[in-house]
């Protein structure tokens, strides 16, 4: 029988989180769940506690505290800790840059499914990666798929072709854009996620951050990433290499077979849960390429990637704000994409060539700031 | 600078040793061509022997000889011999056997393109490829593509997708496929091939015959393959594992580049001459079942695999004679798989277990003399 690898799921109460728990629970045999972090859901970390007995706990510290023998530790310390092998990052937003580095430089496997400090701070995970000898295993279904087809090969891939579902929204004029509200951007057509990653893939901001992500990740070019629109989902990325030969990862459109495949890597496992496609009922795969006219978030991220520097940290921090103000009824769905550009033009760069951690965090919060205060009317917008 | 591989080249004049001839040329810094052996087309192996200039050739002994210093050796001989590294087995139909057992038994690599060995021996080339360490490679599109997709995976596969194009008369009816010419059947919608292949392609005793092959060289029973028209041929086969997620290998119709990855593996190679996928143009995929009423060889070539023994070895000899009466106008294209089903329905099986290559030779030769009888009308038919 397999070692048990004993994990720490950062961001346990969200989706990603509550899907990684669900492997755990089917293959018991194989983890052990050492701690447990999450933001403001007490009540389901109460329950995830219960069941899966962590070691650690952390919450966000505020009126209501867990009732639990478990030690209360702050995600750095609990992602650095000698009792844990494989850290989770399922956190949201900005939130999981400090505790990725705290795993990196305790060498720990890391089960990358936050985006956002991949996106802001590339450079420096890698580099600390590959100095600390950490491991990070990609989460996203793209780049789970990336690394599945990379497995095995010597010779480096020559360009990685990014596949998206093109979200709800798919096909629709700029008039149409204009009018469609929270409810139907968050019905998205194959995937079920998170709010925030939801919003994102409606305005395909999340594939532009997701080609960062890969950029770094697989240390590949932009200019050799490209998008691709696959509204059947089943495709979930393409390599392409020297000798004109590609490779495609397929399955289900299921956040637990990327995360699995993290989390029983190398090996692959039997998990009845899990779906398997159907060929019997399949009898096509659409490509279309990516409208960037009116879907600009694509290109802006992509533009910011290219510049580097804090650009990426500044795209993260108004992207994340402008999703909240669209959430919140304050902005409209074609503003995302209007203030999230208005801040990139306004940023003064603080590094271009290699940000510091506090350079990233002092342009995420000019970001915020500045995408509050447009939104808002404080200043012109 | 990677080390020289040494090939010899078995079938040096059809059209897949043509094609690895082509990745010779343009990759003179890793090969050598060692031997040369044609069948009959004495003029090109003339100009191959000038060009490449080998130490062996060999030919049908006839009237015509070749003006060359090249030794004259037999193909066993040339396979086996201790100046080879690689043996490339591109003879067509039943001439495949004993040059790759040769090679197999010297420990040699084998870049294998002859399906009809493999098909009517294939438990005695892969348990005599174990015992004696030779690396089988398959040249084959289909099974190149699944042995790239299982390079680096540490679980096996649990479940293997063939690709096939359909051929030039996918969606026929029966009464349309009736009256179907041999220059009809000759061309093939996707593939350049030579012409047994593109007629038994047009029959889908080709992909009944990778299937046979794929049990063999992947270790799959055959309730684990299947077989999918993909009528845009890009998905070259698709492999499934037990997490339920899948991996394919994509690329365009040439049979130069599975030639080349077995000979460059493990490492791939940018050869400029080679196509790559434009994804500016590909839209979509097409999916559908097979056909197995109006394309009984397929169905035929299945049953065989299964019932195992001699059976294999009599559907490739059947198949090779009925096609080369089709070509000749001595049948029609219904009546290949008519006469294959009556020499399968007539075969009393030598060995069911394990059948020597003795028997496998033995139920060849009974199966040419049936099919030709049957169709000429010694038999009533």
């Amino acid at each position: 029988m397999a070692d048990i690898k004993r994990l720490a799921v950062l961001g346990s109460t969200g989706s990603i989180g509550r899907q990684t728990l669900e492997i755990v629970r089917t293959l018991p045999d194989r983890f052990k769940i050492v701690g447990l972090a999450a933001g403001s859901n007490i009540a389901l970390l109460q329950k995830q506690a219960k069941e899966f007995k962590p070691e650690f706990v952390y919450y966000h510290p505020g009126k209501t505290r867990l009732d639990t023998d478990c030690q209360f530790l702050p995600m750095e310390e609990m992602a650095a800790h000698p009792d844990v092998d494989t850290v989770v990052i399922a956190t949201s937003g900005g939130s999981g840059l400090e505790p990725t580095l705290a795993a990196i430089r305790a060498g720990k496997s890391i089960a990358l499914a936050n985006k956002e400090s991949l996106v802001a701070a590339g450079q420096i995970i890698m580099s600390e990666a590959k100095v600390n000898g950490a491991h990070i295993m990609p989460v996203d279904s793209e780049h789970s798929a990336i690394w599945q087809c990379l497995e095995g090969e010597q010779t480096p891939p020559t360009g990685i072709i990014l596949t998206a579902s093109g979200g709800p929204f798919r096909g629709y004029t700029a008039e149409q854009l204009a009018n469609v509200t929270a409810e139907q951007a968050l019905k998205h057509p194959s995937w079920q996620m998170g709010k925030k990653v939801t919003i994102d893939s409606a305005t395909l901001m999340n594939k532009g951050l997701e080609v960062i992500e890969a950029h770094w990740l697989f240390n590949i070019p932009f200019d050799s990433i490209r998008v691709l629109i696959h509204p059947q989902s089943i495709i979930h990325s393409i390599v392409e290499f020297i000798d004109g030969s590609s490779k495609a990862q397929l399955g289900c459109p299921d956040m637990r077979l990327p995360i699995q495949y993290a989390l029983t890597y190398p090996e692959r496992r039997s998990n009845p849960e899990l779906p398997r496609l159907n060929w019997d009922n399949i009898n096509r795969f659409d490509f279309e390429q990516p409208d960037m006219d009116n879907f600009p978030c694509l290109r802006l991220a992509i533009e910011a990637g290219k510049k580097g520097g804090t650009f990426p940290a500044v795209l993260c921090a108004a992207d994340e704000v402008a999703v909240e103000l669209f959430l919140s009824n304050h902005i409209q769905f074609s503003g995302i994409a209007a203030i999230i550009q208005q801040v990139l033009e306004q940023h003064e760069p603080i590094s271009i060539a290699q940000p510091t951690v506090k350079d990233i965090n002092t342009a995420d919060a000019w970001a915020r700031d500045k995408t509050i205060r447009l939104a808002l009317g404080d200043e012109p917008c």
